[in-house]
């Protein structure tokens, strides 16, 4: 029999086409609540639904003293639900040191490199992963406040490529008082207590009192504007599309765009074309707020050229000409 | 001579098109740094630019016990400034009570509609009024929590009729800062302190809390996020003006809309269509997100008419029909 939860994440797969005619989903599971619940509900949904699950993926990142313990629950719980489960092990700190990233972003990286060849290797079009309502109301007002942008506003995707988020409209406590009247278990990370994490002190310190000042859980609220603004940013996106057509070429050392055209843009769709042409010439490295800006000034007739990252910009013959750093004459 | 502050003052008067060639601006003074800052900012300015200061206006609330205080010291400044100044006392409690109004929300219409009116009568077309960085990272944020949004998110404006807020991209700090270099005074607002209000503690607890997250004041980044989610609001506002014009009729008891044309618009478009048409059927009441969801449930065919505030609306001969509440069989 299928539970009110069900039913609320069985809505949110549809609202979002999360899932098509015969998809068969490998479930990534951590052995942390929310995971655990996906991977129960996505079971139950399969035997009403036109879908399957067709195994579970654990990476262990060996940088938890629960780490092996996680995994062993794991284990436990694909063996309970007679499903197939894929376990790795990630050598993070080395990975993080060799690309010069942080712990959680290598971490983040192996994880779904690991989950996409995982998905090849069993024939799975979809891979679910468990981010919450939780998950997506924190990482707003973390972008919020580092200044992101309508792009960080948008939040967590429901679905980007073959990877699929059925629990981001419900809450972290729904699915936790769902396991408990389920009389299922999950393995607690006693690193999410840990306040020197900034997500952490956001979630334990700064949700909580936001919640005082408002007399009610604000994670609804701020889910529901990410939803909003989500949809207003991928509308604008695919105006761009036809305005990258029509004014951008690529050849030679870098990217080229035609002046008027791009000067003669509203802003909102002017920011974005630029900001995609910025990202194709970084490639890896992060293109900010400030970079698109100072293309912008380059476009109202302010100085002669200007550095991005991956390369520089300058104006000639009617181009705004991008060109790549190997290329360009720094 | 113009200090630093000054120029960023005056820096976002131009970026935003704050005041005209010749434009006389009447400037809204409480007392407190804010204002006091604005009047001396714009007083030094407009001897430097080619607009003129006409006067200075207080309301007296007659709200707190240093109402009467603050409305001496605002009356010396503009003695000391050789400007004319238009005072009024305000009845509160009384409106508030009459429209049914918190006593914020009727502070804030009393002293809008004494401004615009003295304007009227010295012939002002600016307003000025001082809304700071401060004030915009609070309303942002507060909104967010609260659900508003793109709209809400957008946050206060710089300019809106003839009121503009030259403030808007300077912190509170740096007013203050600068008014003591100067050598110059305000009044503190003793009730800025009380945390039983809302804005009070996120100013107060939450944005401290926030700012030790990210090791850095997040109100600067906030402003930012508002600014840009104000010029896609803008433009995606500006898109729906055709659209209004090509699909919407008035007339009879209410409002059409021609309903093959309103289910073929862009989600983030039909979106704001819809909230116009109910905003204009509920007159002073208020519209919200579940108005629009519940009006675009019934544009997907899902049952036959949905009450909605100052009406309802309904599918009639290919058309959605709002009808105002006096002329339904309601």
């Amino acid at each position: 029999l299928l539970t009110g939860l069900h039913q609320q994440v069985r809505r949110t797969i549809h609202r979002h086409g999360l899932l098509a005619e015969g998809s068969r989903v490998l479930v990534a599971v951590s052995g942390g609540s929310d995971s655990v619940a996906l991977t129960r509900l996505l079971r139950d949904l399969a035997e009403h639904g036109s879908f399957t699950v067709v195994g579970l993926a654990h990476m262990n990142h060996g940088l938890r003293t629960t780490s092996d313990r996680d995994e062993a629950f794991c284990r436990d719980l694909a063996r309970h639900l007679g499903l197939p489960i894929q376990v790795a092990q990630g050598r993070v700190l080395e990975y993080a040191a060799e690309h010069r990233l942080s712990t959680e972003e290598a971490a983040r990286t192996i994880r779904y490199s690991f989950l996409e060849d995982r998905a090849t290797a069993v024939g799975a079009d979809r891979i679910a992963v468990g981010h919450t309502r939780d998950d997506q109301a924190e990482t707003v007002l973390m972008k919020l406040v580092r200044g992101a942008g309508p792009v960080g506003l948008s939040g967590i995707y429901p679905r980007r490529g073959r990877v699929i988020r059925p629990l981001l409209e419900v809450s972290r406590s729904a699915l936790r008082a769902w396991l408990e009247r389920q009389g299922a278990s999950w393995m607690e990370d006693e690193t999410n207590e840990d306040i020197s994490n900034p997500r952490n002190r956001l979630r334990l310190r700064v949700l909580p009192e936001l919640a005082e000042v408002l007399g009610g859980d604000p994670r609804r609220a701020i889910a529901q504007v990410a939803a909003l603004v989500r949809e207003d940013s991928e509308w604008l996106e695919s105006q761009v599309d036809t305005h990258v057509e029509r004014l951008v070429r690529r050849g030679g050392a870098g990217i080229q765009a035609d002046l008027a055209g791009v000067q003669a843009l509203p802003t909102p769709l002017q920011r974005r074309l630029l900001r995609r042409a910025l990202c194709e010439l970084a490639g890896q490295a992060e293109v900010g707020f400030e970079h698109v800006e100072a293309v912008r000034a380059l476009l109202r007739g302010k100085g002669g050229a200007v550095d991005v990252p991956g390369g520089r910009v300058e104006l000639s013959a009617g181009m705004l000409v991008l060109i790549e750093r190997k290329a360009s004459s720094k």
